[in-house]
């Protein structure tokens, strides 16, 4: 008998008819003999129209508030799936936040779990009860609503699976587990067994949206095994999972890329101390995350700057670094809205050398020009023109020996 | 400076524009230095919406999970409320059941209030905020929600009113008080200034619809004043407050009538004891409220039992009855569809007598023939043929004096 924690999202709760063959399913592992505990999102488009309902009031609602209204939608999911197991004569209970004692910070709409009561999800497993509870809301030390902010279910999940020491914490979504890379993109991309949760972060944080990347921080710190797979399938999906040794044996795990940022170059900056800061405050400042940073040397005390926003920040930050340029005397700043980052994940890069110029030599075999390049111990980001992009991922997922299953040792 | 408690219905917050205006008007209340407590139904339809999605789900909804689901309504409503207060430079704050610390028993779906916490509700207050509370729901001892069926909001506003030793509690609803009886039916009906709990409890149990009776019950017990009043004019409605002297003055307040019954008979029952056990016992079972029961004297050791019931279980009540009759040798059941009730209201008729021959008089002389007569301290009901309704609502009320103000003593 495993106590096992699921979590489906708002696709897998999308109708009633939905909800009912989800609740079938739970039931099976429950005929199992296991102790289920099922995390749900909102039915898919709910939040959306509670956003919605909350923009016609004000155009900036009061934080706590939205909180308050969000979270009705996780509750009306768990309400309807305790009925639909009831009437299909199993014992279920449906807990909110409040009612688990998901505690959280007041940082409303991306608040953070501090600590997790088991006691009364417990009391009723003991009932041999189904157990769901809503995901991505929980409580501050005032007694108020929080809500975790997107994907947060994938978070309360996760915490959920910590906190009781789950055997395992399924993440139920609509595609059948963690890919070597984009299958829309790379035909040949396949579906990885395991993946650890440090090239899982890489993975999330480069624009695979399968998991949350606080829920991937989360297992990792607990040891949370999690199995993502799909809804629609009885298929084995990817287990998320501590790095092994064998893992190490495989280069690189997985290819990603991200066509949503773009590019400023600020030219011939005088290069001198509190330069940079100059330069970044106003951006900061605005609230705009800058992900790639690249100074060249200084070549007659002038230097050459360039960084990557969000596209959607590209002309708010075009208009701020232009003012500063102009203050401090620099010769010009360029933009680029038409580029992409490609990456390569895997742990084997940490034990192996020589992984980063294979890549820079697959890339320039096809003429791709590298713009800027960041690394960490566990990736390479290249970034290149966004046209580039599909063939840099599939000869970079070839050439990796990504297109074949890897053998076992 | 007063405490103020208001309540506003599903209709008066049915959209964001209307939410908006309750919320200047409670924020002009504000401003005249009242503390504030502001008790809402869900948006108009969202009820049904919720309910609609039950019934989707299962025939038979579990009471425990409907009523998480419920809940979301007011939630809904609290929210968007203190977004609209706060959007227009003032604080506010919501709270749901469960964070006041309204406490029920746990029938679920039509739980009753047994304590009320006002520390939280005290501290926002204090710190000079509009504080919203979502109606209709509570916590049991379990620490689950619970909700006090339909129209529980007026429950929630004067339990809090009484907890709170509020000085009034508003009702705020789509009329601008309480008539003297239906102005549909009779365009010479009044509003009142004034009507006592007792006759309130009497108008609303015989059809009125304005205040829900549990409502009242407990304005009662606890001596709330209630102002019944309308979201949609700033015109002085009807106080519902304890009895005095002067409201003894006036024969009777208002006249109520109720088309919603059918009446029973069983014809030459057998008279011995037991027998009425025996006919109502199925009926009883079976969730049937019966309202007016009437048995004849006996004459020759046969008895005739009239009694009437929601016309909506008409037909199964004569089914049962009929099974009844035929076991314990009744000669036959008769029913009929086509009846009303009307009745007089007046705490009055406690220290006049005469009233209900006044009553049948009157009835008597437009040729109305009375079926069955029931009479309680401060009221008299007839059920009469129910193409009369009108008729006898119109001479009661003319006879009565109602048409005319009454001249202050």
């Amino acid at each position: 008998m495993a106590l096992i924690v699921q979590k489906y999202g708002g696709t897998s709760v999308g109708s009633i008819e939905r909800i009912r063959s989800v609740a079938r399913r739970v039931i099976e592992s429950h005929l199992q003999g296991h102790q289920m505990v099922v995390v749900l999102s909102a039915m898919a488009g709910q939040t959306d129209g509670l956003i919605r309902l909350a923009r016609e009031m004000t155009e900036d609602p009061d934080p706590r508030e939205l909180d308050v209204l969000m979270a009705t939608g996780e509750q009306i999911s768990v309400a309807l799936f305790a009925m639909a197991v009831k009437s299909m004569g199993y014992d279920a209970c449906s807990l909110l936040g409040f009612q688990v004692g998901i505690y959280t910070d007041d940082l409303y709409g991306k608040a953070r779990i501090q600590q997790i009561k088991k006691e009364r999800i417990l009391k009723e497993l003991e009932k041999n009860r189904i157990v769901t509870v809503a995901g991505f809301q929980g409580l501050d030390d005032h007694g108020d609503i929080t809500t975790l902010g997107r994907g947060g279910s994938d978070t309360t999940a996760v915490a959920l699976a910590a906190a009781m020491k789950a055997d395992v914490c399924e993440i139920y979504t609509d595609v059948d587990g963690v890919y070597t890379t984009d299958p829309h993109v790379c035909p040949k991309a396949r579906k990885l067994n395991l993946i650890s949760y440090d090239e899982m972060l890489e993975m999330a944080s480069l624009g695979a949206k399968v998991l949350e990347i606080r829920s991937v921080e989360f297992a990792k710190k607990y040891n949370v095994p999690i199995h993502v797979r799909s809804t629609f399938s009885n298929e084995r999906g990817t287990m998320v999972v501590e790095e092994t040794r064998d893992m190490e044996k495989v280069l690189v795990s997985g290819v990603a890329f991200n066509k949503n940022e773009a590019r400023v170059t600020i030219r011939k900056v005088p290069d001198r101390p509190g330069i940079a800061f100059r330069i970044f405050e106003p951006v900061f400042e605005s609230g705009i995350v800058v992900d790639m940073i690249l100074q060249n040397t200084s070549e007659d005390g002038l230097t050459d700057l360039t960084f990557t926003v969000p596209k959607a920040d590209f002309y708010k930050t075009m208009k701020l670094v232009s003012d500063t340029a102009q203050k401090i005397g620099a010769e010009k700043v360029l933009g680029d809205e038409n580029i992409a980052k490609v990456s390569i994940i895997g742990v084997g890069m940490r034990t192996h050398a020589g992984v980063a110029s294979r890549m820079f030599e697959i890339l320039a075999k096809e003429n791709i020009n590298i713009m800027m390049i960041s690394t960490s111990e566990i990736k390479i980001s290249c970034v290149i023109e966004e046209k580039y992009t599909e063939l840099a991922v599939r000869v970079l997922h070839e050439a990796f020996g990504l297109d074949v299953e890897p053998q076992k040792s």
